[in-house]
This record gives structure tokens, sequence and C-alpha cells, in this order.
């Protein structure tokens, strides 16, 4: 079992923190506002924790003003645990109600800054969504004329990169628990086993080992490697000669966990041992290249020149590893195109992959906190050579 | 354990028709297409099912034409997955790529439409969010001058509402998993359990009775009832005098049940058996109501003149259960405002709620399809007393 767990929740000054962190760069940006609707957005700066975000019925609003606490526009179900947060400001209706699910209460609460011809930031760029009704939000905009929309991904993404010392507890805690449950997998499954059954087993012992849940449990088997890393499990049973990946995004306290593992099945092809020494290698270049003041794209690179020694095509899976916090996964990507600079305090994951033989592939992943000198390894590190279950 | 499970997945004649069936309203409407992005709705007309959505890095893209085949449009990472599915057109890129994450596809795609001043129809109605940047939204608009976009909420809801035998016989399915599991849950929960270990304990129960996952467990327990139904659980330990309810969204295949169960704990006071009397009485007087021909406003009239003999304020929830299937909500509501008329196949919640005391409510549910003559209770139907756990 994993070491005791770590305080739910943040004292208060941590959003304070976060929303005084906000509103100096909405200060540099000329922004009066943010208004904000993604469950990990409206989190990160109220901590307001809940299920019901899986029901897409009722949008949420989060109001980040220019100075003041966040202002919460939200369906009355979501009052009293609200009202446990520190805001104090907490707007409701009855949601749903289609006629007008919010939009009154945002029309009244933006159209000051409207009238004023002010600038607020919206989330409209890169891995962002618009959760709410597109049509509800051109209502908003044509009753607000004169209010002024920019993306504020940037702004929002570069403060949630970076965990504070609270966060990374909890990173750390789901992350032991996830290798517990990894290490427990020679132990719990068998040749024999159908892979669907595979997963099932793997997500109790996640729940067994402290995981508030396992959302994300994907992977395969296939003889000597797999060729898909996001299907749902067949009913296969697993036999000798397979090898089995595993990958999971776990939670605890709304924090994720995402890595994988590979297996053998009975016996190891000289092939996949090649791809597991390759891959863990380029794991090894990425630790050791994840310093701050690096790019991204360093450390893609810097796992891809190991990579190279056995697959030159670089692959489509578009990244060797991202962000991640709140969600599975977060920005930064480790990609040619991403120069973000790391910083000390970032929590990244670290998933070189290659192609071999006739299109199968591999992929490891560890999950790890940029700090000055070498990064701190959230994972318990997978072994250098593939592992057997016999 | 509940009886076998169905097969998996659906006949390629099952996309078919739906795809059919939107085309026969596409043409009623005068839409060239429809373009979709989100899980539920790719899923619908593709079969395309993997946990990866969850990583909010990604937009997908579902175009189904006036005529033929739907189109895919999506990273490269689901290639493999979907050329598994009936389409023929997948067209992917590298993502993410955030300097085109698909719009360079899209126009190419849609041009031909847009010079036409084509209409297509995109889901920005009640209920439905944009799956895909905001700007990107803009950029693709921008790129495509003529294009006519309309809301085709409607359109495929009214569809989606109406459940198929192969989509009736995975929520059948899955009302079993969780009706199994709520019976298991006076042997392993007990006095002194803290809650949180309670919902775990509900967790690896629902996958050991079949579940592929139970993503929503939401509930609470305190002392002569609870004041709240959507929060994360405490650590607190279950004491006599307690209501402890659990709700629960479990999958199987990809589809939901979403019901909930009332126990007390040692002692039930008076007030909560009484509560939970009405809400039963209620709930029968939902079953009795939902026949076709039918409104969700009859529904709800129904279960609320049952719940006005303790409750008259009516609540704030907003609503007395709601549609059931690929998500854990779906259309229609039932409510005041929502005349959707029932219809043979409609997989339904009933979801009777009350304000009793001092703050304190109480929440029934129970699954259901629509059927000709009565409805087929998925779900095994709640005791009529309070059950008491000693």
């Amino acid at each position: 079992m994993p070491p005791d767990a770590p305080v739910r929740g943040f004292p208060e000054a941590e959003f304070a923190a976060r929303t005084a962190k906000a509103q100096k760069g909405m200060a540099e940006e000329g922004l009066a506002g943010l208004l904000l609707m993604t469950e990990p957005d409206v989190r990160y700066f109220s901590g307001f924790q809940t299920l019901f975000w899986q029901s897409p019925t009722r949008p949420w609003f989060l109001f980040v003003p220019a100075s003041g606490k966040p202002i919460a526009v939200i369906p009355e179900i979501g009052a009293a645990l609200m009202r446990q947060t520190w805001l104090d400001d907490i707007q409701t209706w009855p949601a749903p109600r289609p006629g007008d699910d919010g939009i009154g209460l945002l029309t009244d609460l933006l159209q000051p800054l409207a009238r004023d011809g002010a600038r607020i930031g919206v989330m409209k760029g890169h891995e962002t969504q618009l959760r709410m009704p597109l049509g509800d939000w051109e209502r908003l905009l044509a009753a607000l004329p004169g209010l002024v929309i920019s993306d504020a991904t940037t702004l929002v993404q570069r403060l949630r990169m970076v965990k504070s010392p609270g966060e990374i507890g909890k990173l750390r805690h789901i992350c032991a628990i996830g290798s517990a449950t990894f290490a427990r997998v020679p132990q719990i499954v068998d040749e024999g086993m159908p892979l669907d059954e595979v997963f099932r087993t793997f997500r109790r012992e996640a729940l067994a080992q402290g995981a508030d849940d396992a959302p994300y449990v994907v992977g395969a088997a296939e003889q000597g490697g797999y060729a898909d890393v996001i299907s749902p499990p067949s009913n296969q049973p697993l036999r000798s000669g397979d090898i089995l990946m595993l990958d999971t995004g776990c939670t605890w306290d709304g924090y994720f966990c995402d890595f994988d593992r590979n297996w053998a099945i009975g016996r190891a092809n000289e092939a996949s041992r090649r791809a597991h020494d390759t891959l863990w290698r380029a794991t090894e270049a990425g630790i050791e290249a994840a310093r701050p003041g690096a790019t991204c794209r360093d450390l893609f690179l810097a796992m891809s020149s190991v990579i190279a020694e056995m697959d030159g095509t670089g692959g489509d899976i578009g990244r060797l590893g991202h962000g991640l916090g709140m969600q599975l996964t977060e920005q930064p990507s480790h990609a040619a195109f991403d120069r973000t600079v790391l910083k000390d305090g970032m929590a990244l994951t670290l998933e070189p992959s290659l192609s071999y033989g006739n299109g199968l592939m591999q992929v490891h992943e560890e999950n790890i906190i940029v700090r000055e000198g070498r990064a701190e390894l959230l994972t318990t590190r997978a072994p250098h050579e593939l592992p057997v279950i016999r």
C-alpha cells in the first residue's frame, strides 16, 4: 500500500494566490475579467469539486473579476456545495431551464463591463472547449454589445502548468497508488485471463490501493506486440507470447496520474525486448533533459534521438508526453512545435513510443515534477528490461 | 450476479439505419450535412468507442453527408480503431497540431458546400457543447464564407431519445448490474464505515458484478437525512440514525444506468420513512404515467402531485428525471417546460425528490423503457419502505 494520504482540498490561501496571480496576468493583458466554464478551470479558482459535471445538461460559470474573489453563476443544485468553498458571491438559477440557462444572470453580471467596452478573457485556444451551448454563447454576445472577447488560454494554462506544493502532494500520492497497482499486476493477471477481465481486475486493484477512481484504463495485448493503444478491451484471453500494455489515469482528490507499463506473457520476443530497452533509455533521456530552462521541444528531441535508433519515422501519435494535473492530459506537449520553457514545479508525463515490425508499436510512460537539478520521479520507474509474467 | 451479457457493439445495419433516419430528417430541414464532435454523437453514427475522449487535447469530427456513410476527420491516433467501424472515409492528421487541428481537413471537406451556399447542422442547443476550441470554430467559419449553420440539436436528440432493441439490451444489462450491486450494499456496508470507503466498496462491487466502470458514484449520509446530493464523500463514519443515499451511473459497452437507493443506518426516523413512502409512490405515479402519447410535463405533474403531499415547494433540482443512454443524462427532462411526447422505446429515469425538515432532502430514482401499455422497469424496484441496515 502507498503511504498515508495527504489532506484533501486546499487552504483558502491557495485559491487566493491562484486568483491573485491570474489577476496580475489580467492586468498586464488589459482584461477586466475571465469567464470560465470547464470543470478544471472552475475548480482551479474555486475548489468546487463534484462528479456532477458528468451530466452534460447544465452549464456552470465562474467569473474572475479584475479584483476580489471569483463569482459563481451556477445551477441551484450546486449551491450547497459551492457555499463550502471560499467564494462569497454565488448566483444560481433552477437549471435546467432551456429558455435561460444562466444567460440572464451572466448578462446582468457583465452588462457594466460591456457598457464600458471592456475586454474579458475566455478559453478559446488549443486544448479548450466551449462548455455551454454554442447558441447560448451567441445569445450572450448579442446581449452584450461593446464587450470585447479575448483568448485567455495562455494566461490560464501558464498558471495551471506550474503546480503548487499542495497539488504536487496529491499528484505524488496518486502516482504512488498507480505504482502500487502496477506492481501487483504480475500477481493478479495470468495467461488465460480475458483482456476485459484484466482491465476490470486492474480497476478493482487501483481502488483497493486507494484511488478514488480509475476512469482511464486502456491497453492492449497481442502476439509479439500491439498495434492500437486506445481501444476498449476485447475478451480474448492472454496467450503466451503476448505483449500486454496497460495505461491508466487514476484519480485522487481530483488529480490524475497517467502512466503505463508493459509485460510479456510467458515469453518475450527479441523485437519487443529491444523496443522496451530503447524506450526505457528514451525515457531516461527525457528525465535527464527535463530541467528548468529547457523547452518541451528539447524534451521531445532528447527522447526522439534515442527512439531513432529503432524507429526513424517518429510515429503519428503527435507528441511524446504532456502536462498532467486535474486533467488526464494538460498543456504543454512534448512536441517539435511546443517551445514552452520548463519551470520548477511543472508536472509532466514522459511518453516515448515507437513503431516496429509490421505495424506494431510500444509505449512507455512516467510522471515527473520538473525541479532545479534532476526531475523528481512521481512514478516508480519501470524496469529496464521488459518483465515477463510466467 | 446479473444474467449473461449481450453481445458488445452493434451490427452495421444499426448504424446504417441511424444514418438513414438522420438523412431523412436532414432532407426535411434542408440540411446538406451534419458536423458532429462530441463522444456520444460521433459514437452514435460510427460505433467509435474509446476512453481516449477523456483527454481534452484533441478534437474529433464526424460529418454526416446528405447521403452515404459518415466521414471521420480525426487524429491519426484514432485511425486504427476507426477503421474497425463501418466507415470508409477516414481522414486524419497528426494531432495535436495547434496550427491546424483538423481545420484544414474540415475546410477542404466543406468547401464545395460553402460554395453552393449550403446549410449544415451543428449541435448548438440545450444540453450541447462545442467540443473544439472556440477559436478554431471561428476560423472554420471564416474560411467558409457562404456556409449556413443551423441548429441540429432537435433533429439528433429526437433520434437518440428512442432506443433500438440493441441499445435497450445494453441498458437492461447495466441496470441489472446496478441492481445487483445495490442489493449487496447491506452486506458490504456497515455502521462505522467511513463514507469514502462506502463509495470505494460500492465501486469495486459494481465492477465485480460486471460493470465496465462506475464513473459516477455520489451520495451522502447524515443524521436523519441528507442535504446535498452532488458532493464527494467525506471520511465520516456511518452512524446509527444516518440516512445513506448512493446514486450511481455505471457503464456497460458505453451505456449508462443512472439510479439511486436509500438506507437508514441502524434506525430510521419518522420523517425519513415518510419521505421514502412518498417518493416511492411518486415513482409509482411516474411509472404509471409513462405511456406513449403522454408528455414529459405529464410525467412531471404526475410525480409532483404525490410529492406535494409532503413538500409543496417543488424543490430546486429543476426536474424529476431525464433521458438515459450513452450519457448519464440525456434529453428529455421531466419538467414543466418539457412537452416532449413519450414514444415506445424511450429510456428514461424517474427521479422524484423532496425537501423536508430543516434543509434535508431525499431522492429516489428508477430507470424505465417506455412501452405500449405499462413501462418496462430496467431496475429492480426499490422497496416501498425505507430499508434499515442493522
